[in-house]
């Protein structure tokens, strides 16, 4: 753990001391960990990793925690004799969920992370290590989108209108848990100018299955589809049969060809695993 | 929607008028719905249906929803001619997670519920509606525990000892989704005295991952099982494949006899519906 806190959710920041993640920077903890791993008979002792967080649009964190990875390294083969291989600076590569957030390229985060590297070896007369990065999200999480089907609409005069889908909080909890804010688009009126303010909320039983607050979109109706973009992670991969409402299929479109790369969930899939009574 | 606010977490309160579900209480916009629903041929209208919350221990909030929907079921009878059968007073009874929750005995919500019906009916000359209830979580949440088996432990001197398990959110979400609280022991030192404060932690990617702050249980080791109490709703029908875990099996001991009535999933299950590219 570099102890280093990244300005972002506390639940998607890990790279605090006060965290289940990780072994503490003192050495007098630590590297008794790092000899057992170089001295087993069962273990290669590759590298060492740090991850700061999630979706960071700030380079200093990583900076920072490079900082302490790098002085661990040198360390290591000084006082263990042991030259590790590989750094992994974990990921945390800000995407773009709506306009407010400002994404980066690889090049902001890496460019001076490598900089660093090289000067830092250079300077302790070290080979330099591998550098190894956790990119999920931010190859992923931009290339999907969710289709929804548009249900009812309730407007309450003065206060909101709610345009529910069919979908929620199973197919993507990340509103929900995090806070996590998304923009969508109807999709076959994407003509139509944007004026309307709408919550879209899903079909779950819970009050917190709101997809979307505030949400600009055409004037919607029964049946329109609905777009959620940059949904590619954390979507599927957290989908839940909460309601026994049945996980979406994935389809991926392969320069321009659509492919069907998860099954819908059947009915049957539902309940394969429960026993008659 | 009742208009009612519960004071509950805002997640599961349900019965705000700002709220995606129900109707408004306003006549002008409740009633031509329910004549809509009288005239259609494809609808017989049984009743009316309420829900303020969840996780309740103050009867006060049913008794308001009560009084709004029992003027209603009147106003449906004197202005629309038409005489409901059931009155939905939904569910929320609070059940016993921890030490803190005040669980009040079903009498306590339904006596003076019954009470005020009989009262508001005989003054307006009415029969009694049938009340219906929604005791979901109150039947079978306290009826379940989860077992987990207790995995590396970490201890940050001066901060924080983390005791991780085989599971977490991908079991139960709901800590990391409600500031939910639950309560543990080591099922095997029950009769151990529970001398240490720890986080309990799931094996899950993120710091959110935590089931149980500053738990207060005997002293762990790695293999110890762990017992969290109260995990019979929202446990398993939340449970989602996060991190391709599969979901753990359900066993139901039926006077003593325990039955598999969830299997464990397999991999098979993990990659059933996804294609091979």
């Amino acid at each position: 753990s570099p102890e280093v806190d990244a300005h972002t959710h506390d639940f998607i920041s890990t790279g605090k001391k006060d965290s289940k993640f990780g072994f503490p920077l003192q050495r007098e903890i630590l590297f008794p960990h790092l000899q057992n791993a170089i001295d087993s008979p069962y273990l290669t002792l590759k590298g060492i990793h740090f991850h700061i967080g999630s979706q960071l649009h700030d380079n200093a964190t990583h900076l920072a925690a490079l900082s302490a990875a790098l002085c661990i390294y040198r360390d290591v083969k000084e006082k263990l004799g042991y030259l590790l291989e590989d750094l992994n600076i974990g990921g945390g590569f800000g995407i773009h969920y709506t306009e407010e957030d400002d994404v980066k390229p690889y090049s902001y985060f890496l460019d001076p992370v490598m900089a660093e590297v090289s000067r830092f070896c250079a300077e302790a007369g070290l080979p330099e290590p591998t550098i190894v990065i956790e990119p999920g999200r931010s190859i992923v999480g931009e290339a999907g989108l969710t289709l929804y089907r548009v249900g009812s609409i309730k407007t309450i005069e003065g206060v909101r209108k709610y345009v529910s889908v069919d979908g929620g909080m199973s197919d993507n909890i990340r509103p929900a848990l995090y806070g996590a804010k998304y923009e969508c688009v109807l999709a076959e009126k994407t003509d139509e100018p944007k004026e309307d303010v709408v919550t879209i909320c899903g079909k779950l039983c819970e009050t917190g299955d709101k997809l979307i607050n505030d949400a600009k979109i055409a004037s919607a109706s029964r049946g329109d589809l609905l777009a959620v973009f940059s949904t590619g992670a954390y979507g599927y991969s957290m989908a839940s049969n909460y309601n026994k409402n049945p996980i979406p299929g994935v389809v991926l479109i392969d320069r321009g060809v659509p492919k069907q790369i998860v099954r819908r969930q059947t009915l049957e899939d539902l309940i394969r695993n429960e026993a008659t009574l």
